[in-house]
């Protein structure tokens, strides 16, 4: 069975030059693949293959594109014309590396959530210990989560993970500030009790709580949190991996003595520099919705970017999107529920959203 | 003038085994200070010092023991009796490796809460990229904060750093998941108005929102947030940087070849540890108390409990109590929000600070 991506060729720092190598290579590696290049035709022209094929979109979303302007003025830019490839069946899923705003904004316009979903989420595999990665959801804008949206992450993390590992029950934690379940604030408190019950009907496989060094660790295969939480923890993670790169740098870097340390210790820091490499990791998952979008980093070199086509490929062929729906549809009771709380939260949408 | 300690010399996970030695180095290298040694008679004397004193207490709080075993059970432990010394005025701090929830519990028990404080804070020093230190709070249990919490853990950080580090203002960045003042959950907008407020009112050095990675980079002095978030900011930090130590030695361990690599490197190799040696930094500050209370590690070794050791005698000797009650009593209308929220115009001041 073929499978078809869209690849949003426009976005990201650097554009056509880094998407149209990693579509080349994408194709190369893929050979049951198809990918439409999206963006502008006489940026894309010069790229000929037999398996590819360029849909026209006029206009760009540039990284400081505020949401509204993707979503209401920019009605030809090659993120949405992307998008719509999904929408309208003509792909499978959609990669964009373009600004995350404007993308969750106009996926979620465009495809819909999945019914039992208020808001989608954006999943992020982050390199544990154990040398694979954790799955940390959500890192999107959902500020303001209650209980059910956490519950709701969670069944969507496990249906992730279970298409792309081929681990059907894989663990879910849910990111707190000490193990006991008597920890935490009101919302966690309740989601823990959540996320207990659907562990009781065989909707997932949970843990219980975790904390920050869990998601290194590799203690769980997924850890849950509100957007807020979940965007400081990958950031201060972010922040001190280029802290501790650049001390190890300046250290060799020091006299001529320390740089021919350096020199003879080559191997291994180029071994430990891969391990540590982020690249690997490329291609955020936007859940809950009713197809398939995957978000790669603005800044992705061509490897990277080639990461992200890979996973995407990936969660199609497994169909990602079905498991996403069987899961939550399993799951409904528990994700609708009583909902006396989601009440208040058209307030916490509009935040969410801005 | 003579700076007296009071220090729980059996509080954790090694007791008087590091706590004894940590302290007779402090004694050597200050000769104005006093210490009363706190503990069972029979694990301290041992320790003979002109300028040490043992103050028996017949019981440990454990690092396991419930916050009400601590309060109402053992009311003769060697936590409770060294922050008896700082109540009654024999001591000017109190400093403490034990149990945090217990050490937060009696100590605002015991030394109450200076006036406009509703909630204790504690303070935490990160490392960061310029060498020196970013000071996070809350790291403590207060989940579930309102802006004005925050704000009261903005002056209370500042009043810290300005009393250790010698900085009239600190600079205070608000920890957010975008620089934009429309960024965040509605607590976080609120506390942005408040903390822009203040720095109108001259209460601070108020840079703004910063994001996680801001941390590390030393963006601001202090880095304010609610006790969930710095507690996954934080013990996100440590899996990180556990994991990278573990796979640096890992490379460095995996043939003879390494091995020697590891060799010929070892001076550059010793100097990077000691850059990111976090006992460097031990030593966190329960701040918004009537009294000096200092918390260590609960794994510090000699050098790190020593550190804690350096930290309370430099906030006693810089008046930081003095200080703390000083800010907040300036700051007192915008704290108790007695200020109109800056009710006027939300739009208005948004407009006028972007």
């Amino acid at each position: 069975m073929t499978t078809i991506l869209a690849v949003d060729c426009m976005g990201g720092d650097h554009g056509p030059r880094v998407t149209l190598p990693a579509c080349r290579r994408f194709l190369d590696e893929h050979p049951d693949a198809e990918l439409l290049l999206v963006g502008r035709a006489e940026d894309l022209q010069s790229f000929v293959h037999d398996r590819a094929r360029v849909v026209p979109a006029t206009e760009v979303v540039t990284m400081d594109d505020a949401v509204e302007v993707a979503l209401r003025r920019k009605k030809d830019s090659s993120m949405r014309v992307a998008l719509k490839q999904v929408r309208d069946g003509q792909a499978q899923a959609a990669v964009s590396a373009g600004n995350t705003g404007a993308l969750m904004a106009l996926a979620r316009y465009l495809l819909k959530t999945v019914e039992g979903i208020d808001r989608p989420a954006i999943a992020y595999p982050m390199p544990n210990a154990k040398g694979g990665a954790t799955t940390v959801l959500d890192l999107g804008a959902n500020v303001d989560c209650t209980e059910h949206h956490l519950l709701q992450f969670a069944v969507m993390g496990s249906a992730l993970v279970s298409a792309l590992r081929n681990e059907e029950q894989p663990s879910v934690g849910l990111l707190n500030i000490g193990e006991e379940i008597i920890k935490g604030s009101e919302v966690i408190k309740r989601a823990g009790e959540l996320l207990r019950a659907a562990a009781r009907a065989g909707d997932l496989n949970f843990h219980g709580n975790v904390e920050g060094n869990d998601i290194f660790k590799g203690t769980t295969d997924i850890v849950v949190c509100d957007g807020f939480v979940g965007n400081v923890a990958l950031k201060t993670s972010e922040g001190l991996a280029s802290m501790i790169g650049g001390f190890l740098k300046e250290e060799f870097a020091r006299t001529p003595l320390t740089r021919l340390a350096a020199v003879l210790a080559y191997p291994v820091l180029a071994a430990f520099k891969r391990r540590v490499d982020y690249r690997r990791y490329n291609g955020a998952a936007l859940l809950g919705l009713r197809g398939l979008v995957f978000k790669s980093h603005g800044s992705a070199d061509e490897f990277a970017f080639g990461q992200a086509l890979n996973r995407a490929y990936d969660a199609a062929r497994n169909q990602l999107l079905e498991r996403v729906q069987t899961r939550i549809a399993h799951a409904r009771p528990l994700l609708v529920g009583e909902v006396p709380a989601a009440g208040g939260g058209h307030q916490a949408e509009a935040a969410a959203a801005s």
